[in-house]
């Protein structure tokens, strides 16, 4: 969403001044003069903030939830964006292989909670599933509920070592959703052959190119690199962007996957929610702080 | 070489002080007592600098020209190492595809000179292959013997305008031999799943990471990352460093094509040639300053 905001080429339009915010909604049909969705039916779609909205079911699509245990709310959360955003990046770009060391930044966040349980999995009881967080009360979920092996808060003096202790033999895979000095820290830990998944970058969205910065259009910090990318070449690793709705096409095997290892106990997930729509910015700025667990949602309307 | 004499991990082991300095030489065998090895032989190896050595065989490779055309230059060269860097970066890593835009930096240096050429005969005549080089000497030799479409001199004050300027539909394929700011700017032109071969960072290797520089290391510049590297995410971009030995199962499929090429006049090379083993370590320091065109090579005996 900061990025939406932002007028650089990228994979949708940026919002202009007075539209309406982008943003992935989960809602009900409360009227209807459309057979295919009748009153009472649940729908999701990038609707934006809103309270409420008319559609003619062409950017709505119905939700469908094939188990008792499932929750409306995993139909925007683990099953939604952020569970196949980190279903497709840690299988489809990651691609943990059992026993290696797997490290998630922002790891008690939306994506990232899930992208370390998915990893667990996949690396299995001879592999290493590290999160890094920014509380200590988050490292503690990250252990004692979703199975991660070790979590690091990095506003511990210690967490540069701490992360250089815990991987003696290197990173296999690094699922960056954070950027600056914690993609540097683990690059340089990289091992050889390893991949990192650029998932996001939260400690960046707010800085400007230097370029800009010299033009004058912003007083923002500017962009930091990761200046350990020469760790790439010598340790033959990849760097890789990607963007969920790349996989469309799978989604259908992402959900039902998601779906069976929540109703097996396998997945989990927490949400932090944001009553009113007129907390919408402010739950947006509040990502920025780390002030959620799990998935930052803003709930505009009784279900 | 530069790499070799640090000491951080990496694909081989760093130099140790008072060691020969590692490197790869082409050789004349002088006196034998080795049946395989007969006096005369022309032998490849990483034997280092050196004037004379002794092997029992183990360390040496024959060098075999099958044309005429070829010469013992470029065994160390087109199809050394060299060649062989360009070849495997371009068509594995790389990739590009007909119509598609390729950038080359360091592109009238030894492995960016050969990469540029393979990428035209791969993007074809609606393709796009641009150089960046450090004189218009260069830029020139670039265009009217090697078949670049354009080249840009980096050192020229509108460098940045015109990239963007020629890269109107972006950057496909990004062949990185330099880093540094360059990287940056072709990041910024990144097509949409536009891909970054990492081969070398020259503007980097002196350096020293930013902790060095604060346990007080070296007064080196502290590297810089590239900070347009979120382009990666918002356009799906990929990053990937790699190691001509990786490839070392295809060396003769590499060499074989490279050969061909050579002897149909499809790829040409330039060496810079520098005389006796003394000038070899003035020869390292001045490809930091861009003196050479092609190869840079240090005669220490005749053929």
């Amino acid at each position: 969403m900061r990025g939406w905001m932002s007028d650089s080429r990228s994979y949708v339009k940026p919002i202009g001044i007075g539209e309406v915010m982008r943003s992935g909604v989960v809602g009900k049909v409360i009227e209807s003069k459309n057979a295919d969705f009748s009153v009472g039916t649940l729908v999701h779609g990038y609707v934006g903030w809103q309270e409420y909205f008319v559609s003619n079911g062409s950017n709505v699509q119905k939700i469908i939830l094939p188990h008792p245990k499932l929750r409306l709310v995993d139909a925007i959360a683990s099953l939604g964006s952020t569970g196949l955003t980190a279903y497709f990046g840690m299988t489809d770009i990651g691609k943990p292989k059992p026993g290696d060391t797997v490290v998630v930044s922002g790891a008690a966040g939306a994506t990232g909670s899930i992208a370390g349980q998915i990893a667990k999995m996949l690396v299995g009881e001879t592999g290493k599933v590290i999160g890094i967080a920014g509380s200590d009360d988050k490292c503690k979920w990250l252990i004692e509920e979703l199975g991660y092996d070790v979590a690091l808060n990095y506003k511990d003096p210690a967490f540069g070592n701490r992360l250089i202790e815990e991987t003696p033999n290197f990173i296999n895979v690094y699922y960056d959703n954070v950027g600056g000095s914690i993609l540097d820290a683990c690059l340089n830990q990289l091992a050889t052959f390893g991949r990192i998944v650029l998932c996001g970058a939260i400690s960046q969205y707010n800085s400007v190119t230097a370029a800009q910065a010299a033009q004058g259009v912003s007083d923002a910090p500017v962009a930091v690199g990761p200046a350990n990318y020469m760790n790439l070449i010598k340790l033959r690793g990849t760097m890789q962007g990607f963007i969920v709705t790349d996989y469309k096409e799978r989604f259908p095997e992402g959900f039902k996957t998601l779906a069976q290892w929540i109703v097996e106990g396998k997945l989990k997930s927490k949400e932090t929610i944001i009553e009113g729509i007129d907390n919408a910015p402010t739950a947006l700025e509040k990502l920025f702080e780390g002030v959620n667990t799990g998935k930052m949602l803003v709930k505009v309307a009784d279900e």
